[in-house]
């Protein structure tokens, strides 16, 4: 019989509380992050689980405002063309706030490092888990700033390539996210895009089935 | 000035304590789980984030044995082919345990849905992102075992094309992870990788850079 790892009811209301709470946010207010939150948000990430421990996520932590402003016209050129090839919900979409780039208090831009085909536990067939053990370590990055009372929103409006000549980033390497994070006015009840009506929440029952794809 | 959103202490450490206490786990031992807990880690996923809210995860709980055979015989053959990839390495793989397909209580395929194409918000330039809103969703699911005492491996041998084939997976939608579940005797101190050489922690300011990629 296997011991009972089981954490306190008040613990696992919390790890609840802070998975039901976390937004992806794009609304920021001024003022700074509580201090050393940041550096908690790259520990927390580095917790992360990741295929073959290749631990591949980089974080580049935006400092100047010449870059800033280099990644929001970036990201709104990008907003621009995704508007286009939306077509008939173009004018719904343009409607919508996508990211918070020059509001935000900081960015972190998260990009795979170079060198992955060395690594090869768990990727021969599946190469993109370098990816996926990334966003889990954002996950956990944004529960964590979810738990300190801050908002973070993962913008993906940008094209990676024109992203990495703009941060010299090696062609090896991939940048994925672009991380604003910053205080709030208060959390979205729902995901904005629900409360939006951009998109419903799917039913739980039908995102599981037994055995086969229904 | 913003409200202060901040959890209490002890919430801030639960959210902490577990991640830190997460583990990728291959060896389990027999017995159930806490009731009702695989259908709460389901929630837990369907909490994560989705890029555009389009909330593209499947889950198959693998309920036939026989399936569940095919599934074993699928990843130790990727194993083998692993390891003869891994050339130099070959021997020291081989002894690591990378799955617990037969010993663990409960098995989840999780997939990406298909009709993907069609959600083009954040994703024009970056389609991958439905891998990682994905992967946000299983570290949730990870978060809520762990916090209830039970392991869960995320198993990545294994072609996607032969596994859509077992399940009956169209080809628009795409596997991405094996978990499985179960009950331990104990939880790795460290992440099993490291604690067999495999490969080594990457110091926290390895990973951070300002500005530009260094």
């Amino acid at each position: 019989m296997s011991e009972n790892f089981s954490y306190s009811t008040e613990e696992i209301a919390a790890l609840w509380r802070v998975m039901r709470e976390r937004r992806d946010v794009r609304h920021f207010v001024p003022g700074a992050l509580p201090e050393g939150l940041l550096h908690r948000m790259i520990e927390a990430a580095h917790l992360g689980p990741s295929v073959g421990f290749m631990q591949p996520w980089r974080f580049l932590h935006i400092q100047d405002q010449r870059l800033r402003q280099s990644i929001y016209d970036m990201v709104e050129q990008e907003r621009q063309v995704t508007a286009d090839a939306l077509d008939q919900r173009r004018d719904e979409f343009m409607r919508l706030k996508v990211e918070g780039v020059r509001e935000c208090r900081e960015i972190l831009v998260v990009a795979l490092r170079d060198g992955r085909e060395a690594d090869v536990l768990g990727r021969r067939t599946m190469p993109e888990m370098d990816l996926a053990s990334t966003a889990c370590a954002i996950q956990n990055m944004w529960l964590a700033a979810r738990a300190e009372g801050v908002g973070l929103g993962w913008v993906s409006f940008f094209n990676p390539e024109e992203l990495s000549r703009l941060l010299q980033i090696p062609s090896g390497a991939r940048p994925i996210a672009i991380l604003c994070i910053g205080r709030v006015n208060s959390f979205y009840p729902k995901p904005m895009l629900e409360i939006e009506g951009w998109n419903q929440r799917v039913p739980l029952e039908n995102v599981l089935t037994v055995d086969r794809w229904q």
